[in-house]
C-alpha cells in the first residue's frame, strides 16, 4: 500500500519527467511553468490512492492522474485570464509573465495534452475513462460559467451556489477517484461510492475554502485574508448572509459590498456582520454535513478497512487544513 | 456513392440537430451561434467522402466529421479573440457579440465537445481516432503559435512559413480524410496516401487563400481585398517578396509595411511591388506544386477511379475557387 506522501513524490517525479516538444517554446514553457509551481496535487493523488485500493501497483494509474493534474492546471491558466488574477501560488500568473494570448493558446494546448494522457490507455479502459473525462471536464466549464455569472447577481440561492461548486470543484474530485477505481478494476458499485465520496468531500472542501478566506490564520493561509470579501465573490458565507439576514443587516451588508476602497475597513465590517449572523457556524455545519456524507459513502466501499484508512485520513486532513 | 452536396446537406442537418445542455445558456449559445454561421464545412465533408471510398453508408463517420467541424470552429472562436477580429463570416465574432471571457470559456467547452464526439466511437476505432485527433489538434495550436510569432518578425523563411501553414491548416485537412478512411476500413497505406493528399491540398489551399486576399475579385471574395497587407500578415506572397527582393525594393516594401494609415494607398503600393517582383506567379507555381503532389497521392489510393472522382473534383474546385 502506498502513502499519500509516496503518491505525491511519485507524481512530482512524473511531472518533472514530462517530455514537451522542443518547439515552439513559447507554447510549452508556460505549461511546464504552471505545472512546476507547487500545488497540493489532491486530484492526481486521489486517483492513485483509489487505484491502490484494488491494485498494489499504481503505475498504471499514473497517466490518468497526470491527465487530471494537467486539466486542473489548464483551468487555473484560463481562469486567471478571466479573473484578471496577477498571482498564482505566490508567482506571476501566465498571462502576467507572458501575455493573454499566450495564456489562451498554451491553455488550449494544455487541455489537449490532458486528453493525450487519457488517450494513452488501451482499449480495456479507454472508453470508460474518456467518457468520464470528457463529461467531467465539460461540467467544470459549466461551473466556471455559473461562478462568473454569480459575480453580477445578489440573489444567488444556496441551491444554485451548491450546484456551482459541485460543477466547478466537486465533480473533478469525484471523477479523479472514480477513474482510479476503474483502472484498479473496482466493480461499478464501488466506482459510484468513491465518486460520491469525492463529490461530498469536494463540496465540504470548497466551503472550507470559503471559511478559510475569512477566518484563516494569516501566518499560514497562502493568500491574503478577506480576498473574497474585497472582490465580492459569492461564497457560501456571503450567500448565507445575504439570504438569511434581516432587512437592516442586509442593507449594511449591501452598503459594504459597494465600497470600492477602504479595504481593511471593508473586510473588518463584513466579517463583523458575518459574526453577528453566526455565518461561520452555519458554514461549518454545512461543511460537516457534506463531510459526514462523504464518510458514509467511503464506508460503503467494499474494501478492507485498513486499505481505506489512508482515504479517511486524507479526508480528515483536508477538513483540518489551515491553508 | 454520395456527392459533396449530399455530404454537405447531411452535415447541416446533423449540426442543426446537435442537442446542447439547456443551461448555462451563455456557455452553449455562442457555440450554436458560431456553428450556425455558414462555413464551407470542407473538413467534415472530406471525412464523409473518405469514408465513402470504402463504405456505402457514411453515417458511421458523421460523429468524427462533427468532431472536426466543432474543433475547427473552436479555433476560430479563440483565434478571433487573439487576433481581436470583429467580424467572422459577415457576422460579429463571439467576443464582440458577448465578451472575451465568454469566448474563452465557450471555446474551451467547444474543444471538450469535439473530444466528446470522438468519444462516441466504440473500441474498434476509438484508440486510432483519438490518437489522430489529440495529436492533430495539438499541432494546430503549434501552428497558431508560429503564426502569432511571425507577426513580429521580418525574417521568416519560406521553410518556416510552410511548416506553419502545414501545422495550422494542412494537418487538419489530412487528418479529416484519414479519420474517414479509418472508419471506412481502409488499410494503413491508403490511410497515409489520403493523409498526404490532404496535407498537400491544405498547403495549396492556404497559398491560394494568400493569393485571393490580394488578387481576389472584390465582388465575390467574402472579405475586403488587401486585409492581409493592412495587418502585415506573413503570407506566402509577403515572405517571398521579402526574401527575394533586391535592396531597393525591399526598402520600399518595408517602408509601406510601416505605414499605419492611408489604407488604399498602402494596398495599391504593396500590390504594385508584388506585381513588379512577379510574386503572384511564384505563389501560383508553389501552389501548383502542392496541388500536383496532392493529385499524385490520391492516384495511389487503391480504390476504383470512379469512386475517387469526387475527391479529384473537389480538389480541383478548391483550386479554382474565387472566395
Amino acid at each position: 500500500m502506498i502513502s499519500s506522501q509516496h503518491a505525491l513524490s511519485l507524481l512530482k517525479r512524473e511531472i518533472d519527467n514530462i517530455c514537451y516538444p522542443a518547439q515552439p517554446k513559447r507554447l510549452y514553457e508556460p505549461i511546464a511553468y504552471l505545472l512546476d509551481l507547487q500545488g497540493k496535487k489532491i486530484r492526481p493523488t486521489l486517483t492513485l490512492l483509489a487505484c491502490n485500493l484494488y491494485k498494489e501497483d499504481v503505475q498504471e494509474a499514473v497517466n490518468m492522474a497526470l491527465a487530471w493534474e494537467i486539466y486542473h492546471n489548464f483551468t487555473l491558466m484560463h481562469d486567471d485570464v478571466m479573473d484578471q488574477a496577477d498571482v498564482r501560488r505566490g508567482q506571476p500568473t501566465v498571462h502576467k509573465k507572458w501575455d493573454e494570448n499566450t495564456a489562451i493558446l498554451s491553455g488550449d494546448t494544455m487541455l489537449i495534452l490532458s486528453f493525450q494522457y487519457v488517450a494513452k490507455y488501451s482499449e480495456v479502459y479507454l472508453k470508460k475513462l474518456l467518457d468520464l473525462f470528457s463529461i467531467t471536464t465539460a461540467e467544470i466549464c459549466e461551473g466556471q460559467e455559473y461562478d462568473m455569472q454569480f459575480e453580477n447577481r445578489l440573489d444567488v440561492s444556496e441551491e444554485e451556489y451548491l450546484n456551482m461548486i459541485r460543477l466547478k470543484t466537486a465533480v473533478m474530485i469525484g471523477a479523479s477517484l472514480k477513474s482510479g477505481a476503474i483502472i484498479g478494476g473496482a466493480d461499478e458499485k464501488d466506482q459510484e461510492f468513491l465518486y460520491d465520496f469525492g463529490i461530498n468531500l469536494g463540496l465540504a472542501f470548497q466551503i472550507q475554502d470559503d471559511i478559510l478566506d475569512v477566518y484563516g490564520d494569516p501566518a499560514v493561509f497562502g493568500k491574503n485574508i478577506g480576498g473574497d470579501i474585497l472582490c465580492g465573490k459569492k461564497t457560501y458565507l456571503l450567500i448565507t448572509a445575504l439570504n438569511r439576514s434581516d432587512k437592516e443587516k442586509r442593507e449594511q451588508l449591501l452598503h459594504w459590498l459597494n465600497v470600492k476602497d477602504k479595504n481593511d475597513e471593508k473586510i473588518a465590517a463584513v466579517t463583523s456582520l458575518y459574526n453577528e449572523m453566526t455565518v461561520k457556524e452555519m458554514a461549518r455545519e454545512k461543511m460537516d454535513d457534506f463531510y459526514q456524507k462523504a464518510i458514509h459513502s467511503l464506508n460503503k466501499v467494499n474494501v478492507a478497512e485498513e486499505k481505506k484508512a489512508i482515504l479517511f485520513d486524507l479526508a480528515e486532513k483536508l477538513m483540518d487544513r489551515k491553508s
